[in-house]
């Protein structure tokens, strides 16, 4: 989506950044606010999913003053899953954070964690949701933590571009400095592949895929028995393994245990069949 | 200067704070996106200083997306010296510091100052500038210290209402008594049972007899094919689940997922040795 427009200088010079991610958002001047808004501090990617609008968009670029390069990078998704595919940790800002069983951090501690995986080689996402429903659980359910900026109870009303400018000034004010043992990576090592905290972590497409895998095969088996049930135990299912940052060997490993079951099934009906 | 406009809940239990003084504001639309921008941090008093515009004002009042109150209380002055007569200790925002013999500190700073000086009783005021030109010299040196937000050098491009934002957001961020959960302990409780924080932590036993499960049942399916493959999976596969700290229910559905894929199969002998 090229735009007529010079990329002016600086965004060589700048370090590596989280992306940022605008899920559904309804107006194009909202995208070009919260571009300028990145640009400020420093953050160049942005992903658009399945915007209410065309691209490229005229109010976009008058409300970006000036930050084409960021417009000029972007790219537009179909779906979040595809536009967090090659990523490894999510942020989604959510307003009021649900019944989720997930972090729920201020837009600092997301950022000092977002250095700290970036310090790592880890791909971080900074998830927005549309403008005035935010965005919906099972999205929420995709991200390592839930990020909420505190408010004036009585009067929450931050527009879109505003959180994408706290997210990005946190960003830009956060130095590489707090360690915090809590990941994988500072667990002691195992000796097998998969457990080798030094294996590179999953990214959100591993996870996707081997969700999918499993639930594709609990449904051939009507492991849910109702679509409720679908519904509440799938998302458990992702919380579990959204929740523990697995190493892409540790997904190929389930996955290859998940396939091991239901193959294994599969080939005794096969001996069954010729047997009978 | 009262608008038609019923005031909101909130002010009243909302704690002593700056007041925020926008100097020769060029647009109405600032004034009324800066109230805004205030009032979601609990900034509830506003001065103008010599506006380039008549009041009321509806680009004001709509810009302000609700945050009548403050439009309601705002005053304007003719000069600096007047909005700031009765005011102890102030600070100055400005792009560019120049060569004054002032404390130049960054919002959070700031922010951490203003407090200071408010638990001893003083008045605190937040001068903003005009959009374009910022404040002059002599306005400067009216100032305690200066308030810079360091921005990318290649595109310092924030707006007078994002000015205000950020010195808010600071100002409410150093609020000492912020409940901010980060722990999924502090979350709300999920729908569903292994997604529960409060869900008690799985036993070493509870991690046996589920490892000990999918072994029998991978064992049965000849999925280690060596006992040297058995011995380095077996253990990759107990590190995985011993590094995550998974909750009772959570074990309980990993053991369900693992019985019913087999079961499945089983069931499918079934079928398929009645069907033989």
């Amino acid at each position: 989506m090229k735009l007529a427009a010079k990329p002016r200088g600086g965004i060589e010079n700048l370090g590596p950044a989280p992306v940022v991610i605008l899920v559904r958002p309804q107006m194009g001047e909202n995208v070009g606010a919260a571009a300028r808004a990145m640009l400020n501090f420093g953050l160049i990617d942005l992903r658009l999913v399945a915007p209410a609008f065309g691209w490229p968009n005229a109010k976009a670029v008058a409300a970006s003053s000036g930050a084409h390069e960021i417009l000029n990078r972007m790219t537009i998704h179909a779906r979040l899953t595809d536009a967090v595919d090659d990523l490894h940790h999510l942020f989604a800002t959510t307003a009021r954070p649900r019944g989720l069983n997930k972090d729920i951090v201020d837009a600092r501690t997301a950022a000092a964690r977002a250095r700290l995986q970036m310090a790592r080689g880890r791909r971080v996402g900074l998830i927005f949701g549309p403008e005035r429903t935010g965005l919906e659980n099972d999205e929420l359910t995709l991200a390592d933590a839930l990020v909420t900026v505190p408010l004036n109870p009585a009067f929450p009303s931050l527009n879109l571009a505003q959180a994408v400018l706290l997210l990005g000034y946190e960003w830009h004010m956060s130095t590489a400095a707090e360690p915090r043992p809590e990941t994988p990576a500072e667990t002691p090592a195992a000796e097998s592949p998969a457990g080798n905290p030094h294996a590179p972590p999953a990214t959100k497409g591993d996870l996707d895929r081997l969700l999918d895998h499993l639930l594709t095969e609990l449904d051939d088996t009507g492991f849910f028995r109702s679509e409720d049930r679908r519904q509440s135990l799938s998302h458990t299912i992702r919380t579990m393994f959204e929740r523990r940052r697995m190493t892409r060997p540790e997904v190929q490993l389930v996955r290859g245990i998940v396939k091991d079951l239901v193959h294994g099934r599969r080939r005794r009906k096969g001996e069954e069949g010729q047997g009978g």
